[in-house]
């Protein structure tokens, strides 16, 4: 107890390196929709894998790291391969909570409707993509989100 | 101790109701998109209405007694006001579960692009509906669920 | 094994009275609102206690009784002391959700004005009624709702 | 293992940003009621927004940073986009729980009475304002907190 | 499947007896307090022990059967041994849950008094009993609940 | 990111503050009670107060201060408002826990001859005070804990 | 409350035709493997299947309805379109939990692993098939179970 | 508070010391093949060793330092004895969720064929190997992974 | 919905027989020691079979049957393979509590001691048997209860 | 804002203490065997108490300050009065996780029999003390724990 040895390396990682992308992005005056337009994806992705769900490719994670000055640690953390892991606090805030509660009251009539249309299987989430849009509406505008996966029948 | 006082009576609740009329249905041979235009609604609707999660309107109760041979009970039962509960069972079911698994994964960037599209606010998920569609595509078959509802800003 | 003794009593409890008189009103077409001034209690006391959360008077529940020709087992059952236990269904119900959410939004608000304005204590759930109105609103007419409870100060 | 990469930016969230603003509106000897005046907005929006609820707008925050001497940073951090996330440890506070408790003993007939007034939907929660007020009683002042909100019908 | 094989015996177990004792109670108009003097055990324990938290001594679980006519399986079931489990719904309930309200607010202080006063060790909740009664006060009579257990010291 | 913002100011919370005193108390060789006669409160107030339960009153925190020779901040901190939260830790240390399973034993008990003394209604939490006392006994100490608690009566 | 109404229709759903099934093999003294060979199908397969985690298409369900002497009913159940929900009693049994436990040591190392000789995505669940194996071992024999599904890349 | 003790030696624990080994191998371009090759053991245990679940040798603790320049502290914290916790964001990941949704779906019929085929006993997830491979397969490639526990069965 | 199908056969299952056979055995005036004399098994493995934790072999089960006047469909459902699900109710109980509260207190110690005497494994619970006696003591007799496990070590 | 106050004084736990006290045994190369007999106490005792379940008395810390060299606030922390809480990590161990597995399946059974035996009430796990063994067995050697508590029984 006489000496304290270092304190070992701690690393960036990639919730850190999105937090950062992200207030970085805002001092610039940059939306997302920039962000995305510079990296060459979709916005949803281009959110999505910044904020750290998915591994960013090398070009990508050094375009947006051009765009935003970030130095090679936080480029580095993009690129990891992330753990996807639910995030209960973004869940339960009332943007996102409007779709898992049109899933539990919807949730039941999906899945009756894709065994219907399909038989039995699952709509893909991992060859899949999301859309989010604007559908202008004289009695207010409208927030347009479009799921769209691959079937995948039940095959032994 | 002597005596046993009556059962009360025991009266049919929707999600009764709606099990009855899905067994029925399947029995006479009939789809829920069938049902659906029988009773001249969407078909995610239909079903969620007739399995418990819309009170249904007496016309449409009445058509789908007609339909399938519902006692009057029954026909009660399904224009009742629910209380609309998440079901962890359905849930947790894998061909909606991957709908909630979109949400983890992409949530995050669903809010992000929702504030910057359109303000500080959240899509309805009352003034709000759903579809369910197939997308044929030479690589498989797509499953597309669109969830379309008001945006809704924050207004104090 | 071979006698079977005689199944015992079920009596009948508070939340299936509830339920009872509930779908009794609904065939009769009596609102709440009917029964409560037929019971002459204001509207909430009269659905919450009829539901099951408080002990419901004799006359009171001799009233019900008489207005919807209720047995004696559920006038008996309607004045028995409730555990007024939480229903986490009836929370989860988007009507009843969005309290809730107001709550987790402004809870901490409403915590340092009550302490501001009266010190350190709270308002009373015992000491207590609440209130539902409709105030009319050219951009969409408004649920009221008013929560009215005598202030406790911590008192050692 | 034998160099220490700089340790990384660490910004300061609307959490913290909201507990500045609190101790130093504290040591500054100012009520919640003043800092409201100052920003011109209602208590319970003023309170809900500084300690992060809402994203306060750029004249507020620096309304805010003048009264108080906060640094840009923390300016900066109140005008963040919040994730509103339900905080457990505020919900079972006493000063909070008694409304929680309220709408586990009178939300079933809350819901009752909006769809017997209204018809099947919900009392918005973002259309929606909140106030706290005291009414003098000779039997003890009441707390009197009043949730008002746009009713949104459910609208396929 | 073309026979059916008799129902297997149904034995009423504690929880049920305790329901017909109480609600036997209540139709002959019996306080808690006469029963436990018809027992001859202190009230809070005749109860417990009744509702079915105890083994009920033969000769008690006679006299309540002479007391309220009961018939002999519930004389027998009452003197079963029980599971003690916790009951969630009455914890929540609020004339119980301020006793644990009272427990979260003041646990430390109680553990630190008794650790300065006895040394390490606990209050004893098998050697224990428990008494509820009021105490007149001009201010409003009070509820005064004591626990009274031996102290074990931990004794390795 | 190659500059670095000076880190915000850390504020010391009530939880902290109360680690501080325990902490001091014990290097002084100073009891509780030593503390709270010095103080000139209750010990269970005492110990409670200073563990962050309740707010201390500018008076008994400078004169805690003065005891155990704490700085401004602690002494600043003593005197907030405490959000008063649950400390699942605290509930199952098994000196603590034993009260709690007394009450899963005896709520059901408590509860009703609560009811039965005072008609529907709490002991009140809040106006509510608690002693922790020994009682000598020739089969061993006994612990004895005291609620006492101003009656409520449910009040529409 | 004069009249009872019939009491409705119950249905037998999937997980009471499997413990008919089950119940009834056992009494006719038939492996799993002789079932599944009857109705020609993999072990693992119609183990599951008959149990409810598959619709048995008509020709299978006919067969074990022959082999077991089912009723119409029950060969009905078999077919339908089951809601594949986790059953945590299953789960927490020993002889299942060591796979679970084998997957909390091992898989952070099977992601790490995929991702190293696939790239990112998953092994599919809906695209797989499982077998159990016996493996004779002079030091014990061996249960190889094998997990074979086709590999999903992420693809937007 | 006058004075600061010194704050007290921080040691990495095996999950940092796991941290670290990635993060190198990352920099230094290795696959865990590579790295398993390295230690000469099977690429599963290694892995599964080095982040923390199992406590490796010092020979083979001293080759990955080696390897990747670890300094003493680190290929100390590798071998120490782990204790092994599930971790709830690994399960929740997608790639692993995969074979817990398997064992859901699978997991009353891999017991039944256990018991079937070897008594009432377990597969061992102790004297235990597991492997992940690749089967090449024109409709996709296979990922395969395979338990190999010893049957131990119950014997009192 | 005219006719009404005969209700589908119910079984009884293995908690359903342990509950009639400890019935039967008060009834009898039988003790579980007695009744496993007459299986001629330990007691503790006696009582966990018969209460549904173990298969019943054969010639046990009809032994049971002889002692008590069991009918063959008890005696079957001694024999089945049970799921051996933890039952949170027995857990809570104070009687066995205990038991899991001086797991929380020495749990880890016992595993510290475990990998220091037999290296890195566990205790198996599948490959043991348990003991419970009374050791007399002058200063009050003690319960003892012996846990005898074969060690496992990890083995690749 | 533009001065930063002393960060408080941060103290030493003692879990902490623990975590020094194990680490420097391994550094020294001590087996807790020789830790226990340098203290003077049982090794279950030791392990426990110095990781920070029992105070450690002034004498045996002192004891292992002079052992391992620790420095004062390390010694003072050992000493300290803890709070005994479960640690949810240390019993999903596998090693730890079999005692809770044998718990749920012996549960019931070591209640009967502890009734049966001794009447109603519990194994004190107070006064109470437990061994680790190794048995010597042909077939592999045994790990045997054994709990030792003193019977108390339920009185009022």
């Amino acid at each position: 107890m006489t000496t304290t040895p270092p304190e070992p390396v701690r690393f960036l990682d990639k919730a850190g390196a999105g937090r950062i992308v992200d207030r970085l992005r805002i001092r610039r005056g940059l939306t997302w929709a920039e962000v995305a337009q510079a990296v060459g994806r979709a916005p949803v992705w281009t959110v999505a894998a910044l904020l750290g769900k998915h591994p960013v490719p090398a070009e990508e994670a050094q375009a947006v790291g051009a765009l935003l000055g970030l130095d090679d640690e936080v480029v580095e953390a993009l690129q990891l391969q992330p753990t996807r892991t639910p995030d209960p606090e973004t869940a339960s805030d009332p943007t996102v909570y409007r779709f898992h509660e049109a899933l539990d009251v919807y949730g039941a009539a999906i899945k009756a409707l894709i065994h219907e249309e399909f038989g039995d299987g699952i709509m893909s989430a991992i060859n899949f993509h999301l859309t989010v849009a604007r559908r202008p509406d004289p009695d207010g505008d409208r927030v347009v989100v479009t799921f769209d996966g691959k079937f995948l029948p039940y095959q032994w």
